[in-house]
């Protein structure tokens, strides 16, 4: 067995041992616990900025772009946002242990089940260091030891960030082991990772497309995925027209660079001529390049003319395909073809296509008359997230507390035998 | 491409076409597809048991074993168990379209969640006929498209079956690709199957644990599984001594080769020899034979010696390991080591340890003073179950129908942006 194996092995085991302490800590402890990790970051604040003074040097010698150091930077501002963070999941509600409802059988059992912690999570992440913390947090409030494989780009921030999160577990009288950062930079970790299926339960990738998709082809673990957001906004022929132009716009323009961001508009023919002209000057004045389908271009003449490509792509960028569609089937073939299955609206006055929309879509999210950008976990109210699942099986949508958690089946009788 | 790899992506497309349809039929189409296919069976009854009859002496002339000619045989009781089933699915509650609760968030928008199919289900299991009228008929009824993978020993039987469900699905006005039969009786097509993620949304393996391990190794679609059953019953000195043997007979002896039986009987120090004198009379007096640790064996000179294997053995047969442990804590430890985290139950009288118990368990079933094998959907209340699962993420325990289908978020705006 390799070093590397032999660690990864080691934290492993450690984690699963950890998995059945967590698992059954009261709320109290896991709250004291998240308290003091806050209060740490805020006293070592200095500390933590150092060290990622560190990352930062070695990442503008190695080249990094400026995207990425933007995402590698740690500032005062940021490390606030860390500690609060932190306070808000300790408001948040504990999901571990909860029954909703325990029914009596004819056998005279009663039946039930109870919201239990998944057991070790891998979370897989590139240079953001306040997913350290985010992660962390999440999965130890709902009861879950974790692994954290942040990129070695951050790794004297999650160090330095890590030393605050051993210290909280401590002082409430938890095992350090409950959250473990991988120490050592060799990209194979993940590959050990990701296949220690007798130690790690769920792995959880947060990054870029080409990274998820490798792990979930070479994971044996489950892996709870957030492929892409390709979304699609759909303007109805009875939809209201400022109400209309208002959701497109906002749904492309309010962020760019974000999963729920819009990325193909889609126009019913009966309405495509009322409202593209003066949509496409909001588009305009806001540098959105617009590619649009044959009669998207007869409408706005300076609209460039899109490629098949356009329909798949995740532009990320102020970039906007366009396609004018015969009617609401015509645009939920098109969804069911093009979309990644992340977020899609509908703007409609007509009752019954919003509830076909909403019945018929098959994609995490599904919206009537809002924009696109309402699909996270804040905005849910899930309080936080993980990430966003693209998955159909366990969590679909943001993930928050409740989607690191499963259930049980519980059974109390009182001497019950089955005939 | 090869001839199997394109008969099986025809399949795949196909059945990826009707998921849309069936998704979205309403419940009164299914159930009325149901009830059609039941009336075909019943009428179709001596055609089926001709099909039956010539896979049954194909089997004998390829040299099947007793079991598995007994899982493969149709009669006419079996076959009105079949019909009987159908009827019970039609009764049972349409989980597609539900949505529990919606919330209104600041921003103004109403959140909530709809439960939906999981779209197409792709079924792998051995020998038993009836097993392709069961499964067809949950993933009918959850709004699911499904692939039927039966053992090449069945495959007149279920061709015969195949025809009453085409039959009864274009009854109902549905597409027959709802329900497809793997025709091909090359292995590879389970290989193939497995790994059409685009096509197929989850498998579930039905059979013993060699294949399912083999599918799981081998699938890149997300398999929901039940690998195998060491269940356990553990005997606190604070139990009831008539309830503690009541339930400890019941466990082992109700049923022998049921994934629910008891395998490992774990008792307190306490106790042990109040209660396995008399507990091991009654197994004797139905041939159980005991392979019990040091301290069960100084209990009962008569009983064997377990070794370390046997406290992983599911044994599926007349044969019960017993171990004497200090206490509830080291029964919880002896679970956690050595339980496939299928079924667990405690006998005891006291609160506080039937609630750790409860709690601290990780297995998909916990009981407190019930015999294991109520570990079943019908026993539950699901009305039927397509496999009892082993996985933590999704499904845990029984899979009803509920557990053939997920959530969408769904959001009501009334014009609402992102600010």
């Amino acid at each position: 067995m390799s070093e590397l194996v032999e660690y990864m092995q080691s934290l492993g085991e450690r984690a699963k041992q950890a998995a059945r302490v967590i698992a059954n800590a009261d709320t109290g402890a896991k709250n004291k616990a998240l308290e003091t990790i806050a209060n740490e970051i805020e006293t070592q604040q200095s500390t933590i900025l150092e060290a990622n003074q560190l990352d930062m040097e070695a990442g503008k010698q190695n080249g990094l772009d400026a995207a990425l150091l933007d995402r590698l930077e740690l500032n005062e501002e940021r490390v606030a946002g860390m500690v609060e963070g932190l306070r808000q999941i300790v408001a948040l509600p504990d999901p571990v242990g909860e029954i909703n409802q325990i029914n009596s059988r004819p056998s005279g059992i009663k039946v039930g089940q109870m919201r239990v912690p998944l057991g070790v999570i891998g979370i897989i992440y590139e240079s953001r260091p306040n997913v350290t913390v985010d992660a962390a947090a999440l999965c130890l409030k709902s009861g879950n030891a974790s692994i954290l494989r942040g990129g070695s780009e951050a790794k004297n921030s999650n160090q330095a960030i890590a030393n605050c999160i051993s210290a909280g577990l401590k002082a409430a009288g938890l095992p350090e082991e409950i959250v473990q950062v991988v120490e050592t930079t060799d990209r194979n970790a993940v590959g050990e990772l990701i296949r220690m299926e007798s130690f790690v339960d769920v792995i959880i990738p947060r990054g870029g497309k080409g990274l998820i998709e490798r792990i979930t082809k070479e994971a044996r673990v489950p892996v709870i995925k957030h492929l892409h957001g390709v979304c699609h906004v759909y303007i109805d022929d009875e939809a209201d027209k400022e109400m209309a132009k208002s959701i497109a716009f906002n749904a492309k323009t309010q962020r760019y660079g974000t999963c729920n961001t819009m990325e193909t508009l889609l126009v019913s023919e009966g309405i495509a001529k009322d409202v593209l002209p003066e949509l496409a000057k909001m588009y305009e004045a806001e540098d959105v390049e617009l590619r649009g389908c044959e009669k998207t271009c007869q409408i706005l003449p300076n609209c460039l003319e899109a490629v098949a490509e356009d329909w798949d792509e995740e532009y990320l960028a102020p970039i906007l395909s366009i396609r004018v569609v015969d009617d609401m089937d015509s645009a939920m073939d098109h969804i069911h073809q093009h979309s990644s299955g992340h977020t899609e609206s509908i703007v409609t006055s007509d009752y019954s296509k919003a509830m076909r929309f909403l019945r018929e879509v098959d994609s995490s999210s599904v919206m009537v008359n809002a924009s696109t950008r309402f699909a996270d976990g804040f905005e849910y109210g899930l309080g936080g997230e993980i990430g966003i699942s693209t998955n159909k099986l366990h969590a679909r949508g943001p993930v928050g507390l409740v989607g690191l958690t499963t259930q049980k089946y519980i059974v109390l009788g009182e001497g019950h035998i089955r005939q």
